[in-house]
C-alpha cells in the first residue's frame, strides 16, 4: 500500500450516548476515497481529555494523517484544542491571525466578540489555521493532525479548505456487483477469486432485504484492468447478478 | 463513574471506504445508554487481523465490555472469529454445538450446510454463543467480548440475546432544551451552570438550521433531582428555550 493512510478521531459524547447519530466519517471516508488516502481506523471517545490524547497521540503516530471532527467551539465542553496541545506538549494561547479573523466575522454580524468566542481563537502553538467559510472561527493544523469542527456543514466546509493541501494518492478503482443469494452459496467461488486475483480486493458485503439474503460483491484496486478481469469473471460465474 | 463500561468494535472495510455508513454503534450506544452502561470509546477498524487484534487488546483490557460488529460471516474476507482466538490466545475450531444450530437451520430452509456455511460454526475455545434468531449462525462472548454480526437486523437481535445477561448500571436521566443562539452567546452561563451544578454534567451540541446556528443543551446525570434543578436554572437564564 502506497498510498497516504489517515485515521478520524470523532470527539464527543453525544454520539457514544446515541443522542446523534455521526455523518463527519460518513463523509470524510467518501472524501478521502476519492483522493486515494486510505482511511484505515476511526475511532470515537468522549469528552475527557485523557481519552483525547491518548486516541491522539496512538493514531498520529500509525498514519499520515488524522482528521477530528468536534470540541472546538466556544462552551465549556470544547475541549479538543486544549487536548490537542497536550498531545504534543505545547502551549495554547490566542493568537492574533485568529482573533482577526473573529473579530471581522462578528463586527460585520453585528454580535459581539466575548470571551466565550474568544477561546476559538486559542491555538496550539506551531499550527497552521484551516479556514471556515461557513462560521468563520479557524481549525487548525498541527503536525499530521487536522483539527475540525463537529457541525456537519462547518467539518464539510474545513474538509474543503484542508484536503487541497494534503498529497493524495490513487484514487481505487471499485467496482460492484450484487447478487441476491446467500453469502454461504457464494463464498467458495469468491474464495477461489480473491486466491485468483491477488492485485485486487474483494469483499463481499451481506443485506436483507424483504426478508432474502443477498449480497454486494466489490472489487477495488488500483490497477483498473485487474478490477475489470475480475469483476468480469465474477459475472460469469454469477450471470444473475446485476451492477 | 460506577456504571459498567463499555466499547465497540466496528469491523469494516466498507464503512472505512465510505460505501457504507454505520448503523450498529448508533443503534448500539442507545441501547446501552438505556441499561445505564456507558459505552466509553469506539472503533472502526479495516478487515486486517493485525488491527482487529491491536483494537481488540487494547479495549477489552480498559473496558468492563466489548461489543464487536461484523466479519463473521462465510466468506473469506470474514476473519474476526480468527481474530479474536489471536488475540486470546486460544484455539478456534468447529464446535458441535455451533455445527448443529447451522444443520438444523439449512435443513429446515433447505440449503446446504457446505464448507463456507460451516466456517460460521468456528468459535474460539472457551467462548459461549450468542443466539442469533434471524439468520441462525451465532455470536460469541468469549471473555468480556462479545462478537456479533455486520448485518443490522442480525446483529441487532444479538444484542438482544446478549444484553439480558449483562448487568447493567443506573441509566442516567436526561433532560434538553434547544436555543435558538448561538453558543457564543450562552457559553458564559452554561460555564457558570456547569460549576454550580458539578453532579450533572451539561453538554452544549451546536446546530445549524436554516443558515442560523443554535444548540441544544442536554443536562445529564444519575440523580434525576439535580438534573431537575439544573434545568430549571436553564430554562429560567433563556426563556426562549424550548424542550
Amino acid at each position: 500500500m502506497t498510498n497516504p493512510t489517515a485515521a478520524m478521531l470523532v470527539i464527543g459524547d453525544e454520539i457514544l450516548s446515541g443522542r446523534t447519530r455521526d455523518s463527519n466519517m460518513h463523509y470524510l471516508a467518501r472524501q478521502l476515497n476519492e483522493r486515494g488516502i486510505t482511511l484505515c481506523e476511526a475511532r470515537i471517545v468522549s469528552d475527557q481529555q485523557a481519552r483525547i490524547v491518548a486516541a491522539l497521540n496512538d493514531l498520529r503516530l500509525g498514519h499520515d494523517h488524522v482528521f477530528t471532527s468536534g470540541g472546538i467551539g466556544p462552551t465549556h465542553d470544547d475541549i479538543t484544542a486544549d487536548a490537542v496541545a497536550a498531545a504534543f506538549g505545547v502551549g495554547l494561547e490566542i493568537r492574533d491571525d485568529a482573533r482577526a479573523i473573529l473579530a471581522e466575522h462578528y463586527d460585520r454580524t453585528g454580535l459581539e466578540l466575548n470571551a466565550a468566542r474568544l477561546r476559538m481563537a486559542r491555538i496550539p502553538d506551531g499550527a497552521e489555521l484551516i479556514e471556515n467559510p461557513v462560521s468563520a472561527a479557524p481549525g487548525f493544523t498541527l503536525g499530521n493532525v487536522h483539527v475540525m469542527a463537529g457541525v456537519p456543514a462547518v467539518f464539510e466546509a474545513m474538509v474543503a479548505s484542508v484536503l487541497p493541501k494534503i498529497a493524495g494518492g490513487q484514487a481505487l478503482y471499485s467496482q460492484s456487483l450484487t447478487i441476491n443469494r446467500g453469502e454461504g452459496e457464494i463464498a467458495a467461488d469468491l474464495a477461489v477469486l480473491a486466491s485468483d486475483y491477488p492485485q485486487v480486493s474483494i469483499g463481499c458485503y451481506p443485506f436483507q432485504r424483504d426478508g432474502a439474503f443477498g449480497a454486494t460483491v466489490v472489487v477495488r484496486g488500483e490497477d483498473k484492468a485487474a478490477v475489470d478481469t475480475a469483476l468480469l469473471r465474477l459475472s460469469t460465474l454469477f450471470p444473475e447478478a446485476t451492477a
